[in-house]
């Protein structure tokens, strides 16, 4: 049994004494120590080396100790795996070298044996279990088959995915061939890391938000809906969508146990647009942890009583910066414990 | 007067037997004109040299026949004209070579005499205007104080300005100071505009969906409404904040005359934010211009239905993209008018 079990309870939507917190990309370059594994191993290695992915999983929880951990590791293993190539470059952020632009293209595109060729993922969970000792839960992660979708057409980041989007709009009979089967392959990978072991899986819609609500719901909330249905008997769900608020509604009446929420949806506003009850999380601004810590602190113990202390998992909006003190992550969790004390 | 007054019909809450259209970034990289002009000069060239921009303005209004003119401009001239240097790359967008990062460096930003500056935007009107020949209104327009702040301390685009908002809650009291003269300065220089004969402003805060709904009344609202304020008297006005839905319910209280949405807030949604009666401007995803011409139709026809024919400006819910074929725009602006026909 995992003892602090604060996370689960939220999940559960059990009565809770104070909300559980952690933060998105936790694991990250906001911390030295995480640096410091960065400067030796590029970003793949670390990916690919259980032995790493485990040590900067359970980093955070040494050293900001929020109530879950969440699997250290990138959403673009998944196109990867599926034969589409990924490089990263310094200060750029991923590159798809040729990106998928074509039925052809989208036809040689496989469908992965998920222990073949992201075994390496199910090893990290496996380490990372006994590390952690059954001290917090962990979450696994995957990305939305529109998010990886934008970044196979793309080709590499992008302000507003407008080749990802005008190959949905002029070609969407090859568009939905390729998003079907990034949800096949997504669905297949996170089951897998279920039998593995993680406590929930959260997905990353981080570009949802792009499109309109009529073509979020045929380019991105249909697939992630099935990713939803086909783990939600086995695992907890979050999705998290960014930007998509007007959403919400829909996602509420899913078989989701969380949704999360960014900063510019009020707790009050999320709250009305989900109906009240799901547990919601989020939805600090990033941007915010750069305040003074006694602003934060007050920020954090607002945003609780919004959002109510039950039926809500504590979280920034999007990923921790690169530039945020560790004191100020460390009192962003801290406010969450001090709530109500 | 002017011939085709249905925009201005429009802005005045007056029965129209169709609404009016026109797209943001009319005069831009999509028509194969715009491109040969680019291809002689230069960006601020042709912001700079009045027969150029006057040109520019009116290249759609031959073309595409929208029923408003934009005048050919950049929102960055405000912050040059401030004493704040801009270049622009090719390819990489805005540049500000010296950041601005501390309140010495806000001090130093000046307030300047609108017509010594940015005289060329007013010789630029002046000609606009003979060219157009009371055809159809000219729009004038300026960035928000946020958007211009948001440029100045980033020092470039980005995609989620954590540089400007980390500056602004680490130091609010210096960020106010700047966008407290970028203010100042944008009501002088609107308001020497609509001397100049510009039939209506409107002012773009592209980037204020950055920012949570608390954060946006303190660091952009409150600004754009001294601006609304203070043109109310003199023009019409139109507020087009990008994601700024959460907002739209304030923004309908202002005195400003029609509001901008984005594709990301249906017309429902709209709607029922700004309680139904406001003139509303949009959204057509830009992307979806890349959709079969018969399809493009049919979604306009469904848009004017969803927002109403009246209380109602057609345009894109932001800047049209460089990439979409001229036969689209033209068919978007067609559609427009053969509405209920």
């Amino acid at each position: 049994m995992i003892q602090n079990d604060l996370f689960l309870k939220a999940l559960n939507n059990e009565t809770v004494e104070r909300p559980p917190v952690w933060m998105m990309r936790q694991a990250g370059r906001y911390l030295p120590e995480f640096r410091a594994l960065r400067e030796k191993y590029d970003f793949f290695t670390r990916c690919k080396t259980p032995e790493l992915a485990s040590e900067i999983t359970v980093q955070p929880i040494r050293i900001v100790k929020p109530d879950a951990a969440i699997l250290f590791s990138d959403i673009l293993v998944v196109p990867q795996a599926m034969g589409i190539d990924v490089e990263l470059e310094d200060g750029i952020g991923p590159i798809i070298p040729n990106p998928i632009r074509s039925l052809k293209d989208i036809e040689q595109v496989r469908i992965p044996d998920i222990n073949e060729s992201l075994g390496y993922v199910m090893d990290a969970i496996d380490m990372t279990k006994e590390m952690l000792n059954n001290e917090v839960p962990l979450i696994g992660f995957a990305g939305s088959p529109w998010t990886i979708f934008c970044y196979a057409v793309e080709g590499k980041g992008s302000k507003s995915y407008d080749k990802a989007k005008g190959f949905c709009f002029s070609e969407p009979v090859a568009a939905h061939l390729l998003l079907q089967k990034i949800t096949d392959t997504t669905i297949a990978y996170l089951k897998e890391k279920v039998k593995h072991g993680v406590n929930a899986v959260q997905i990353f819609d981080s570009w949802g938000g792009m499109l309109s609500p009529t073509d979020y719901q045929e380019f991105s909330w249909q697939y992630i809906n099935q990713i939803v249905e086909a783990l939600a008997p086995e695992t907890k769900v979050i999705v998290f969508g960014k930007g998509c608020w007007f959403a919400l509604n829909d996602m509420a009446k899913s078989k989701a146990s969380a949704l999360g929420v960014d900063w510019t949806c009020s707790p009050k506003n999320a709250r009305y647009l989900t109906g009240g009850k799901i547990t919601l999380q989020g939805n600090f601004d990033p941007s915010r942890l750069l305040s003074p810590i006694p602003t934060i602190k007050k920020m954090v113990h607002e945003m609780i009583d919004e959002f109510g202390k039950d039926n809500y998992i504590v979280n920034l909006g999007h990923g921790i910066l690169p530039n945020i003190p560790v004191d100020h992550a460390k009192a962003f969790v801290e406010a969450v414990k001090e709530y109500g004390k």
